[in-house]
Formats: C-alpha cells, sequence, structure tokens
C-alpha cells in the first residue's frame, strides 16, 4: 500500500502541537475513494461525507465477503492509568502504521469523542503526536452525526414518555382509547429511570424539574423531577456499541427500560411504542465511519459509549468490517484491562463470537512511577518535577501493577505483548528494568516510539505483535453466562480486581436477588463499573490494592444493550463545566473555513 | 438536461400515496455526483453526503462564477392559507419540473424540515404527488446535520450562561480573574431571554427549573426557571438564512442576545466568549445542501427557520448558488405574501441585493371556499363534504382574500403570477372565475396539474413565469430601513395587512421607544409575527377583514439575525405531541434499512 501522506514526512512533534500536525497532513491526505479503494470497498459500499470522511455499508460488505476467513484481531488495553491517560489511542494509531511499514494491511477501530469534553476541556481522542487519525477537526466535532442521532433517537423516548403520563393525567381510559386506542400504562413518576441527554457538560441540567404548566395549563406536561446526561452515556449508544447488524439493534431498542409503572413493573420504548421511530434516526448510524492515519491506512470509528456506565468499546460491526477487509485488525478497549479488557472479554466477544488473536498492554513510564510512589499529576497542570527525573525503584514497584494487567489477559488465554510508548524523558534503565519483569512475567515486550516517529517509530511493536499472533490461542471466557449473577460479580471481583470479596448495599442486594430469580433477567450480561484510576474501588490506591473488598451500592439494568451494570463507587453521567472551558479559544478562520484552537 | 427519473413514468399519486412515489422514483434517481455535474458544479465543489445527497462548497462556486450573470428569480408565495396549506412547496418543485420541460435549466431552494413535526403529526415538506423532492426518508430524518448543528450551537450559548452564572455565584471577583481572568457578567436571573433547544414537540419542557443541587452542592448549576424551544425557532437558523458567507454568520454569531445584565443591559454570545466556538459548529452548515425533484433537477435546501418567530425563507446562499448555476432559480417564502413575501421583499431581498423577477402567488380553489364561507377544515380530519361540491359564489368571495395577495407583489414592482393548484374535484366554472378575477386584476394566472401530472401538469405555469420575468421589475422596498421603527410597522400593518392603524401595548410601546433612540438597535430590520391564518391578526377572520387595528403585544430584539420582533398574537415556540403521535407508526425493515411509516 502506498503512502501519500507519508511521502512527505510529517511535522515533528517536539515541536508542534498535535493539531498544527494534523493540519500538515491534511493537506496531503488521501481521497475517501482512494482510501475506500485502497482498502478493498467496491464503490457502493463506501458512502462518502465530504471528500476525506465516509460510512462503510456494512451489510453490503459482510454479505460480500462472508466466505472470507477474518484477519488477526489485536485489542490494545492499558495499565492502571493516571488521570492523564497512558495513549491507548495513539498506541492503536501507532501500531497500525507500524504494521503498514511491514507492508500489511492493518486497520484501526477507535471510538468517536463526545462533543461535550471537546468544548470543556483541551484534548482529542484522535491520537497524538506521529500517531494520529485525519482529518482531526471533523471528528472531534459532530463528525457524520452519529451521536447526534443517538440523541435525537434517545430523546424521543423522553418525548413519548412525557407526552404519555399528560395524556393519562388528563384522560380517562375511555378516552384514552377512543382518542388513540392507548391503554394506561400507570408510570410511577417517583420511578422514571431514563433522563434526556445532550452531547454538553452542563451540570446546570443534572437536577430539573419539567412540565411545570404554563398558559396552556394542563397541556403543558407532567410536573415532575427529571435530568440531562451526556449523550454518550445513553443507552443506546452502548446498543449500538454491541448490536451485530441492524436487526440486533432493532431488537434491543425496543427493551430499554424507561421507567416502572406503579405496580413496579418496568415500561420499555415498546410499551410506549417509540422503538421503531427510534431505529428510524439510527439507519444511518449503523453504519461505520472510515478516516485515515496520518500515513494512510483505514481508521474505523463507531460507537463511542462511556467506560465508566457501559461497555467503553468501539462497535462489533467496526471490527466485524476491519477484520473483513485487513490483515490485522486493531481495536481499542477503554480504561485499563481490568476494566475495558474484560469487557471485551466478558461481553463484547461474547456478543460477537469473535475471538482476539494478541493483547497490547500499553503502558507508560509516568504511570510506573505514579503506581509506584510518584505524586499522581493532574490535567492541566504541570506534571509534578519527580517525572522529569530517573527513579527505577518507583519503576520498578510500579510495575506490580502492570504485571496485575498482563495477568488479566493472561487469563483469557491470549498473549499479551507490553508495550511502553516512549517518552523522551524515559531513561535506558527504567526501560530495561520494565523489560526484565514483563519478560520474566512470559509477555512479549516492545518499545514503542510511534508518537515521536510514527510507523517507523512502531517497527518492535509490530513485529512482537504479529508473533504474538501466531500463538496457539485457546480464548477461555472468565466465566459462564449461566452462572448467577452475583458469582460472576464475585468472580470477577476477585479474579481480575484482587478483591478478597464483595459486599452490597441493602437494595443492590435485593435488586441482584430478584435479578437472579427472574428467567429473562438472570440470562443478560455483566457490565461491572467501578473507577479506573485504581485496580480496587476506590482510586487513590495505587499500584497493587490488597485485602479489600467490593462494595456495589446500586444496580442498573440495561435491558436494551443486554447487561446488568452493579455500580462500585460513585457515577457521574453528566460533567461540568469549568470556569476556564476550552470553548473560550475556540473560533473560526472565516477566509478558509478551518477551526482554530479546538486542541 | 436528459431526466432518467422521468425516462420512466412516476407512481400516479391518485392512486399511491407521497412516500410510494418517492421510494419507486428513488430506484431510479440520478446519483449526486451526475446531479451535481449536469448542473455545472465541479468535482471539488460539491460534497457528498451518500451517494444521493450533498452539500454545495458555496465559496468555491461563487468565487469561480462571480463574473456570471445570475439567472432570473422568482419567489412562490401564496393566499393566506388554509390550516392544510396550500401547496407551495409542491408547486416550487412543480414549476422547476415544468422549466425542465421546456428546456431550461431550473433550481429550487425549500427549507429543511423540522424533525420535531415529523415524529408528531403526519405530513413532509418535501411537496407531494408528482412533485417532491426525492430521497424523501434523510430529507426528513435528520438530512445532512444541519439541524443538529444549530442546536449544538445554540445549546452551547446555553452552557456558557449556565457554568457561568453558577461560577459567579460561587467566586469572587479576585477569585474568578484569577483562576480564569474572567470578569463578573452579573447576570440578572429574571431576565433570561433564551433557552435551549431541541428538535421536538417537547411540551414538557415549555416550563422548566435548572440547575437544583444534587450531590454536588454548588457545583451542580445555578437554579433558576429556564425553557425548551424546538430547533428551528432559535435565532441560530434565522442567521443562517440570512448570513450572505461564513464572514457574515461569524459577525451575526457575536450578537445573538443570551440575556441582560443586572443593571438592565445586554448580554451578548460575545460577552460569555462563546461565539467562535458556537461558529465552529456551522462550518459545514454553512453549505447548502443539494437533492433532486423527482424529474431529476437540482432542489437547493438550506435553513429551516419557524415562519412565525423568525424570517420563514430558506437561506440568501442557497438562492446566491442557484442564481449562478441556473437559468431559473425558484425560492419559497414561508406562509402567504403578507408574511413570506413581505419578508422576503423586505428582509431577505433587502440583506442579500437580490432582486426578483417574477412571484407565484398559489392559490387553491379550496382556499378559496374557506375564505368565502366554507367551514375552516382540520389537519387530520377528513374535508368537509362542502369541498366536494361545486360553489361558484364561496370561490368568487374568496378572491378577494388572493387579489390582496396579487396586490402586496405589485406594490413590490415585481409582476405576481397567480398559480391554481388544481385538484381534482375543482370545476371549470370554479377556475374560470378565478382566471376572470385575477386578469381583470393585472395578474398572469396559470392552472397546474404539477401534483398529478409532474412537470407536463406545470407547463401552463411554466410559460407564465417565464413570460412575467420578460416584464419590465421596478423593485421597490415597501419603506426605508431609516424609518423609526413604528413606522415601519404602521406601514406594513396598513399597506399589507389591511389594518387601519396599529395599537401597542404599554410594555410593547416601552420596547419600541427605547429602541428608537437607539443607535444600533433602530438600525435594525422588521420581522413581523403574526398569525399566518388571516390577513388580520385574528386567525379566525377570513377574507379580507376591514376595521381592525393590528395589535402589538411585545417586542424581541434578534441582535444576531438582525432584526427586532413585533409580536402581533400568541407565539408557541415549543409545540405539543398529542395522544396519537406519528412516532408509533414509525419503522425500520431490518433487511432493507428502509424507514416505514414516515409519511
Amino acid at each position: 500500500m502506498l503512502l501519500d501522506t507519508a511521502g512527505m514526512k510529517s511535522l515533528d512533534p517536539k515541536e508542534h502541537p498535535d493539531w498544527e500536525i494534523a493540519q500538515d497532513a491534511e493537506s496531503r491526505m488521501k481521497t475517501i475513494y482512494r482510501l475506500g479503494d485502497e482498502m478493498g470497498l467496491e464503490e457502493r459500499e463506501l458512502l462518502p461525507f465530504g471528500h476525506y470522511m465516509g460510512k462503510i455499508d456494512y451489510r453490503a460488505v459482510l454479505r460480500r465477503l462472508a466466505g472470507k476467513p477474518n484477519g488477526k484481531y489485536v485489542d490494545v488495553t492499558a495499565i492502571t492509568p493516571t488521570p492523564l491517560g497512558e495513549g491507548k489511542s495513539t498506541t492503536t494509531i501507532g501500531l497500525v502504521q507500524g504494521l503498514g511499514r511491514r507492508g500489511k494491511r492493518a486497520s484501526a477501530a477507535i471510538r468517536q469523542p463526545s462533543g461535550g469534553p471537546t468544548m470543556g476541556v483541551k484534548g482529542s481522542a484522535a491520537g497524538g503526536g506521529r500517531s494520529q487519525c485525519i482529518p482531526l477537526t471533523p471528528f472531534s466535532l459532530g463528525f457524520t452525526g452519529d451521536i447526534n442521532a443517538i440523541m435525537n433517537a434517545h430523546n424521543l423516548a423522553m418525548v413519548a414518555l412525557t407526552a404519555r403520563m399528560q395524556h393519562e393525567r388528563n384522560y380517562s381510559d375511555d378516552k384514552l382509547d377512543q382518542l388513540s386506542g392507548l391503554r394506561r400504562l400507570n408510570v410511577d413518576p417517583t420511578r422514571v429511570e431514563m433522563g434526556w441527554v445532550i452531547d454538553y457538560c452542563a451540570q446546570a441540567l443534572r437536577n430539573i424539574i419539567i412540565g411545570i404548566d404554563g398558559v396552556n395549563g394542563a397541556n403543558d406536561g407532567f410536573m415532575m423531577r427529571s435530568k440531562f446526561d451526556i449523550a454518550v452515556s445513553s443507552e443506546l449508544m452502548a446498543i449500538l456499541s454491541v448490536a451485530k447488524d441492524l436487526k440486533d439493534l432493532r431488537e434491543r431498542m425496543g427493551k430499554v427500560i424507561i421507567c416502572y409503572d406503579k405496580f413496579g413493573k418496568p415500561l420499555t420504548t415498546r410499551d410506549f411504542e417509540v422503538d421503531g421511530a427510534m431505529t428510524a434516526w439510527l439507519v444511518d448510524a449503523v453504519n461505520p465511519n472510515l478516516i485515515q492515519t496520518l500515513e494512510g491506512q483505514p481508521v474505523i470509528v463507531h460507537a463511542g459509549p462511556f467506560a465508566n456506565i457501559a461497555i467503553g468499546q468501539s462497535s462489533i460491526i467496526a471490527d466485524q468490517v476491519g477484520l473483513k477487509l485487513s490483515e490485522y485488525h486493531v481495536t481499542e478497549s477503554g480504561f485499563g484491562a481490568d476494566i475495558g479488557y474484560e469487557k471485551f472479554w466478558n461481553l463484547k466477544c461474547h456478543y460477537s463470537g469473535l475471538t482476539p488473536d494478541a493483547a497490547v498492554v500499553v503502558t507508560t513510564v509516568r504511570a510506573l512511577k505514579c503506581h509506584g510512589g510518584a505524586p499522581v499529576p493532574t490535567p492541566g497542570k504541570k506534571l509534578p518535577q519527580a517525572y522529569a527525573e530517573e527513579n527505577v525503584e518507583w519503576v520498578e514497584k510500579g510495575c506490580a501493577n502492570l504485571l496485575h494487567h498482563v495477568h488479566i489477559v493472561k487469563q483469557s488465554g491470549v498473549s499479551p505483548v507490553v508495550c511502553i510508548n516512549a517518552f523522551v524523558t524515559d531513561t535506558r534503565a527504567e526501560i530495561a528494568k520494565v523489560r526484565e519483569l514483563c519478560e520474566a512475567a512470559g509477555a512479549r515486550v516492545a518499545v514503542s516510539r510511534h508518537w515521536e516517529l510514527g510507523g517507523e517509530g512502531a517497527l518492535e511493536l509490530a513485529d512482537a505483535v504479529m508473533d504474538a499472533c501466531n500463538d496457539e490461542t485457546v480464548f477461555t471466557p472468565l466465566y459462564d453466562w449461566s452462572m448467577p449473577m452475583r458469582r460472576r460479580i464475585e468472580t470477577v471481583a476477585t479474579k481480575v480486581y484482587g478483591a478478597e470479596g464483595v459486599d452490597y448495599s441493602f437494595e443492590a442486594k435485593a435488586r441482584l436477588e430478584a435479578i437472579e430469580k427472574d428467567t429473562e433477567l438472570s440470562r443478560l450480561g455483566l457490565c461491572m463499573v467501578k473507577t479506573h484510576l485504581s485496580l480496587s474501588d476506590d482510586p487513590a490506591r495505587k499500584g497493587v490494592p490488597t485485602g479489600w473488598r467490593l462494595k456495589v451500592r446500586d444496580v442498573l439494568t440495561f435491558g436494551g444493550a443486554g447487561f446488568i451494570v452493579p455500580v462500585a463507587g460513585s457515577i457521574s453521567l453528566m460533567p461540568g463545566t469549568g470556569s476556564n472551558p476550552s470553548f473560550r479559544r475556540i473560533d473560526v478562520d472565516t477566509e478558509t473555513g478551518r477551526v482554530k484552537g479546538l486542541f
């Protein structure tokens, strides 16, 4: 594959910010038609969105290539990250570029970022340095409209709910039937679980009262407490991630629990007769999106579910398409291996039936030092001085956390490749120590300079991954889905997190007992919610915490996404906007139409 | 121009609903590449969105064709409509198809419909019968994302406002300055004029309380009353409609008034430092959208501002592009000539500098009967029997309203063409009477069967329009923008609506006096708000009401769109969802991906 963006060397990340590197490369990037053609898409299978982005008609591709064997499937996961993140997306893109330099047809799958944080805090989710995907601005700002489609579909359910509550209050049973053939649903206004969504960090919408009567009196809604969450935390986003095809998505769309009735029975989107129309909003969103790496390879972007509340994976459809079109398809899981890889392993692969051939565990020397005792860094603030100085002792101590994640991957039967995402401040001695400890634990290790050098810097990583893919893999689920829910929770807590056991709040216990007795609910999957900043449920505990028990405080049911969500710790589904948000610095060059200051 | 969809006759509208006709024609429609090529777009100027929709890089087109003279400019307006509408969009598409049959290069410009009504009440805004634009489903459901972009840009202003109010409450002046370099804006929470927007009919969000503190206490917003309006009523949609280019849009984006401070001074998007980022959301939306008529001609779809609160016109950019690329460009104005054409004449053409060559006044025999005394029809209910029977007397009486609109057009110096949008129930005698009266008033008259027959049915209309375009036109504004605002209002009320004068509420008078004294505000345009169901401000009065005075109750200031909005009558910016909404019947065929039941 000839790489036209690679033909001219991209700007040096030590001297240029990410957005400058991206903008420079964008002046040489391939058209989407050429990218599609090179990756083997037929003309009708590529739905262009302008000249440099597109959607893939996944159904046409999967039908045409049904008989073709899949490429190798690689998941990128990580050590327990610092609050700064350790570069999983950057490594995903870098690895694909490295595989490209070795002459392999490779593709990446990543999640679509939320518009909320883009406008609130600095940073993109498109990788960094010489390992990014382009075009960067539209990727970060609305893209091909999938999040808006999710938002519209989700809010339609809330329109259906609130209009229904008003009409049921205003009309008698007879009148409801006669006017519209409706039977009373009897919503319990104190048990409305679903809120509205908006793709912003809008703390003022966290707790609201709606339906206050105005000039239209009884026709101004039903007064009750309500809320807005950020769009990417919507269950619909999780559904887009796990749906195997449009048919699967349509079925799941009818099972979303909106609220409970006055007798405690769940009422779904289907009960409100809104599931078909919600699906109508998503017929385009179900097609995965296509852009390119800085070096001209396909990056499939699809779905962006919150990793804290939902599955935190890009879509199954994206991976199915990537595996048919590439020799190596690299996908990414949110947060560390305890969360992201565990859900990849026991949820996403269970739904998709796909099995990985290797898993990359990304670490930085920075994260190892943090787990070894260095002060925890804060986003937006200067990195503590300690990180600029060699400290092999901290690195060695911090490796315990890394090896724990390596062990998690090994439990699944997959070969782990530790990728040291190199920083210019890393010393030889520090890197040597990581290599020594990881190799002793039976993991391949690669030092990767993809941030600094692009694909050329990721050759060692690419070679290690290709080698790992040749290992015999016996992909083994952690637990059987027929196990009672609490036993499954306890298995994850002890075998993956390293807890000594699980404690349940009174409410969580009651809910889980009810779930275990229910034929349908007991067959759902398990999607744990826990902080990503520690292996334990306390974000302050670094390294490998011992002598602790997981506290499950609440249990949510995502009927459409198909999983039970035990919540260990507090989760916010609506971030806030601070006093110095990035939107202050964003503007448009009206001569060129270019967006400035986005990153 | 060869028409591939016309090559095979489309389905008979007497036997098939609109969506069946559209779906059948879609199987033969041109690709967007071919459509763009035929209309003279260069490859780089067409930004495809899938294979059948696109956006036009207006800047590239207007630069390339700067020296080329414009085509003929035709506006489509109407009689005072019944609540069912009299087919302006259908006639706009039909006329373009008729001009095509006469071998002319013609294009249409129409507004993008809102998603709210699509999910709430039956009906599309894509024309009807054999005069529609296709593809119909994406046009009605999100399209290329412009409304979502407007929604995101608008709501970002609300995020900025609400976060700022919280931080100003929580921090001292010193702390605000030190943390983020902010000076206190002192928002008056009782004078927040802007609300949030959502593209639905969600009556439960009309009156809400936001910012209730929860687990995060003082970081959960600032508690105050707020509201959601429907997205298309956003001032930003009006800005998209009147902006001449991205630079103009950028400037207008900073002048939107969000609220007032505690001293009564307006605070704008610029004061909240959010205008640049709001514009960033709109860099794609500023490019007009392209689809096709059933007979394969370009339909430019751009902006969809509410006609009741805002300007009710498709965009100036769409018309600029259409006029450069076509021999005849047909645009449409919302509601009757008293509202839509008046705003086209005195606002849109003032901003654009463009002048029309002819105006079509659409009528139906149904509307004439309604103005002549027949019972007013109700949407969604069966048309009263009276409309199925010949009644020349009602028609003759109703012509007074039609001739009033003809006279409005004549005041502008433009030749009116009355188009009788024919129904199969119209009789010869009824049509002869309309022709007789209109011709006596100096208007051309054409009976058009475009609904039934497509372009072949619109030849008489096309000929009359081409003929009218050869008339000498001295396009004359109704009033000078230097006139005091109240004199302008009175001129519109008496000369256009036929009122005897204007009465102001105490509040409206005070606001207008303040506006007249303000150097900047007094230079803004005038955008009247009045019911479209009567020439008067009382929707029940049909025909040509006399002996009435216009009551102006309120005055709004749209600083970004650039007009003062006197409000005569009640306006709702958030429609409601009834007990039998159309979303109940919408679903997706998961085999084909087709949306069913949308119309």
